[in-house]
């Protein structure tokens, strides 16, 4: 089954203690929806300006990602431009121009309302209703959001968790959400606005997924020795996790799915972190994705099981 | 087969920011090895003064835990004191009154010296040695530490850690011992130093463990509601690794049955913080390591084991 991916398409400029590169592909929805790609077919919604290099469209065509709802309108791409510190956990953002993506009213094109798996990568929470309101009963909706949307929209945020399967946020945003230092109380709380289920990621840490009846899946991170650029993390992994689902659809999403799914979003996560940009995606390979998974499964198994 | 266990006896007074209690039952040697003797016999070492209450020598030797090297010395009992901040995480000490242990020489008691399992628990790296020099060739040592040791004793503690299998110490320490923030470097560091396999806890994120050719496992932490007493929660972990792997002895040690230790280690440690001193402890049954050990499993498993 597809997946509809909803986001920001930016050209950043990415700063690190090592190295400075500008214009580089960006924003949730490519990050998301080039991981995706990997496992199921992706509709992607977004706009760019006029000036936004053929090339970066011919890639994303080149990733059977569906364009229809890619809007290029007149003016300039969004962009953005932030520094990271020297341990790569700490960002700045430097510069934002939202250019055409401030008029962003994302329309979906027809067919696409009718796309089982949805995921609402991180943008304003009204852009995200927007697209729920347009929708014709997907199977499972997906949310990701951010700091920025907690502080300043928390009421359209809360709203919309009543309309979402689940959350995706990091644990620094779990905390600010809920006001709950414990992030297993955090997440009963999160839980109780609305979605069954909530990811919490936790950077070097892995990530926690919780559901129905308790049930609590620990998964940790891929133990990488040389991070270049953090930049779209998040997105990758939201947008694996969201393309396994699709993936495996067999009718019910199950607890087991998403144990699998959050293992392959932080697999995608650990690839991307590796170069600027999209640029590790651009050359990976289904067993490369294959043989770090089969790494995450020897990692994480502490009992071999009785045959 | 048994382990000997060696480190302080105190009596502690420990402050949070709901209760505060004195005089409780600690030191690094009681919580090991009350954690260790619930899968195997144990051999204590340490030292205790004439005020040292008979109650606490009672409850030790129920847990069938040997004291002919308990040393009960003229004068008062080590006593520390503590005082958690608001999230429990921070810790200050407030006072400590060596009394007895200053002059602390721990001398193993006949038939101890051929223990094939040692814990050395967290105490001056030159009282880790004097212990091993006493030692007939045990089949695994495994040594605590801490930040005042890598700080005051470093020249020590390197030499020790020649003569040990397994290192635990917490990621900060790392870090602070190696100057590397990637504990994946800081480790493969470490193991260059000596210790064939190293744990890295991190708290409320879990464990990790390093070992020969690039092995790797990476453990979640259990997921804790209410922390009442953080005291001790690196001891247990020790206590109850190391009383595993005595327990699972079948002639060497494998990565596997490391794993599954580390695991328990991590299952004692979370029973223990849930109350003060080692009260948890006292109550605890196998049948309550065995439910959460499975709970453990079910939390870190994401993909059904073909049959």
């Amino acid at each position: 089954m597809s997946v509809l991916v909803v986001g920001s398409i930016a050209l950043d400029t990415v700063k690190t203690p090592v190295e400075e590169h500008t214009d580089l592909l960006g924003g949730s929805t490519c990050y998301a929806s080039v991981a995706a790609s990997f496992f199921t077919t992706v509709n992607l919604v977004g706009i760019v300006g006029d000036d936004f290099p053929t090339e970066h469209i011919d890639y994303l065509r080149s990733r059977k990602i569906d364009l229809a709802g890619l809007q290029i309108v007149p003016g300039k791409t969004f962009r953005w431009s932030g520094e990271y510190m020297w341990d790569l956990n700490t960002r700045e953002t430097r510069s934002i121009a939202l250019n055409v993506f401030e008029s962003f009213e994302p329309k979906l094109p027809g067919g696409y309302e009718r796309t089982p798996y949805v995921l609402l990568g991180n943008i304003h929470p009204n852009l995200q209703h927007h697209v729920l309101d347009q929708m014709k009963r997907p199977r499972f909706v997906i949310a990701d959001t951010m700091d920025l949307w907690i502080n300043n929209t928390r009421e359209e945020l809360l709203r919309l968790l009543t309309r979402v399967d689940m959350l995706i946020l990091n644990d620094s945003e779990a905390r600010m959400l809920t006001g709950q230092t414990s992030l297993i109380k955090a997440a009963a709380q999160i839980r109780d606005l609305g979605p069954a289920y909530l990811v919490i990621k936790k950077g070097e840490h892995g990530a926690l997924l919780f559901g129905p009846e308790a049930q609590f899946f620990s998964c940790g991170a891929y133990p990488l020795e040389e991070i270049h650029d953090p930049t779209g993390a998040g997105d990758t992994f939201a947008g694996g996790l969201a393309g396994h689902l699709a993936a495996q659809d067999h009718g019910s999403v199950t607890f087991d799915t998403l144990r699998k799914a959050v293992v392959l979003g932080s697999v995608m996560a650990s690839f991307n972190v590796e170069a600027f940009s999209l640029e590790r995606l651009r050359t990976l390979t289904p067993a490369d994705i294959e043989e770090r998974y089969q790494t995450f499964r020897r990692m994480s198994q502490f009992e071999v099981p009785a045959l």
